[in-house]
């Protein structure tokens, strides 16, 4: 995800550092490389670095971590945050833009939900399979005029980019497709084709999203159940799909179930409305989490 | 579990005739083996038919074949079933007895739960691994003098065996454990001992069982906190176990969700209650049971 939109910004011009991890060493010495539908392309040097401390001032922090690693969030960016900086939250779940406005409350925090597919084969190498479009929407609404300036960046980069000045609202929409079928996809071993291939799968997906749409309700955002038939038949013919919860739980990553599945329980609980189901799949999650990663 | 209790009880003197389908020739040849702490033995000539016409009269008919065949039962014992012929229905889950009833209603339907551990390796061998104690319930109270009679079979057979007159009560409190762990058991795959060590294990079976108790408290029936507490402690320190529905999935045979969890559902939402934990497990044993019997 970084390594996409980071690199598809940088080949438009714009200056951007990266901040990499395993892949340091391979990225120093030959670059970031990228395919994708929007055309193939490899940037060489790249201005990488392996600790934050290390990085230049910048307008713009875009986080792109898993959120597993949100709890070392703050001091991680905590060198380049200065007043006014914006933070980019590319991450899905719920409730990382408050918990980074807390962290840092001179900062502007603005959410991109990325409608992507991308695999990192290799270190240093992106490949993007499909989609890529952002939906940017701020924390604070007197954040609203920053959205244009960072629009624009994207479409610059050939990157579909829209605004939504409703957080609340397009996190919930984001969820009400991630809450079932990235969790359903680990436990029934699934990709979507498949989940969505018998009338059990589907009407498991579609009890699942109407509580979304009952926590969305619950937390003041409208979320009708017409555009849950749309992502329902839209996700059963496109292009089969392991999400990307599958293909960490398969690698033996930690799946993102805190701010993907816990937060909008706690949310929805905090104005009185209970998500069962999703409570259930939740425990299942957390209780797969916890046998593959002791494994 | 035929094989076992048909076997015990022809051992201690009593007439049983076996209906066989798999089996029968083996059995014809080789009778029938059991191993068993309450000793080994094996039965050889046994009485056995591999079709429901050629069975002898008989006082009792012992029904031990999975649920997932019911729908195949009336047809099977009706040339056996005249006034009075008590069908004992050694079966997990809920309903079985009164769809009996409705079909033989000259018969006395009576309800066998077994809690026991078997295993069939192979045909005509039953491997007795652990507990075997029988509880009967009669479906109508009218019905109850003829427990006795059975009761003292099972004795005199070596099984302990106990009488409740609260049918309902009897078969929720079954479901209290066979909800939880047969369901976890496929999802999570694991065994009792996985499912219950670690937290989100135990939050998940606690949470699926308070269900169970509001769905048995809806039926008329009152399951304490503190049973359920018991089963829990109970079955984390026992020896591993994979429950049946585990088995069955493991062995690509249809898994007994309708009566196990489909008739508890529907009986709690006819009084009013939803149990939506427990029906996102069912809907997902129906999903692995449809993806399991295609593959």
């Amino acid at each position: 995800m970084g390594g996409f939109y980071g690199g598809i910004l940088c080949k438009s011009g714009k200056e951007v550092d990266f901040l990499a991890r395993s892949d340091i060493q391979h990225i120093k010495q030959f670059g970031i490389k990228v395919d994708s539908p929007l055309g193939n392309f490899t940037l060489n040097p790249v201005s990488v670095f392996s600790s934050s401390v290390e990085l230049p001032e910048t307008d713009v922090i875009i986080i792109a971590t898993k959120t597993t690693s949100n709890h070392l969030l703050p001091k991680l960016i905590s060198p380049i945050v200065r007043k006014d900086t914006i933070i980019l939250v590319m991450q899905n779940g719920l409730g990382m833009e408050a918990e980074l406005k807390l962290a840092f409350p001179q900062a502007r925090v603005i959410a991109g939900m990325c409608f992507i597919c991308t695999q990192k084969p290799s270190p240093g190498y992106v490949r993007h399979i499909d989609k890529g479009a952002v939906l940017l929407s701020p924390l604070n609404t007197e954040d609203a005029p920053l959205l244009e300036i960072i629009q624009a960046d994207f479409m610059n980069a050939g990157i579909e980019c829209t605004c939504d000045l409703d957080l609340v609202g397009a996190r919930w929409k984001k969820l009400l497709w991630n809450i079932p079928f990235n969790g359903m996809s680990v436990v029934l071993n699934a990709d979507t084709k498949k989940m969505l291939s018998c009338e059990s799968g589907i009407t498991m997906a579609r009890e699942l999203m109407k509580e979304v749409i009952m926590g969305a309700d619950a937390c003041g955002s409208i979320l009708s159940e017409q555009v849950m038939e749309d992502m329902i038949e839209f996700t059963g013919i496109m292009e089969p799909y392991e999400p990307s919860m599958k293909l960490d739980y398969v690698q033996g990553r930690p799946m993102e179930v805190h701010y993907m599945y816990h937060r909008p329980i706690r949310a929805a609980a905090e104005h009185g409305v209970r998500l069962p189901k999703v409570e259930m799949l939740a425990a299942q999650l957390d209780f797969l989490n916890e046998k593959n990663l002791v494994n």
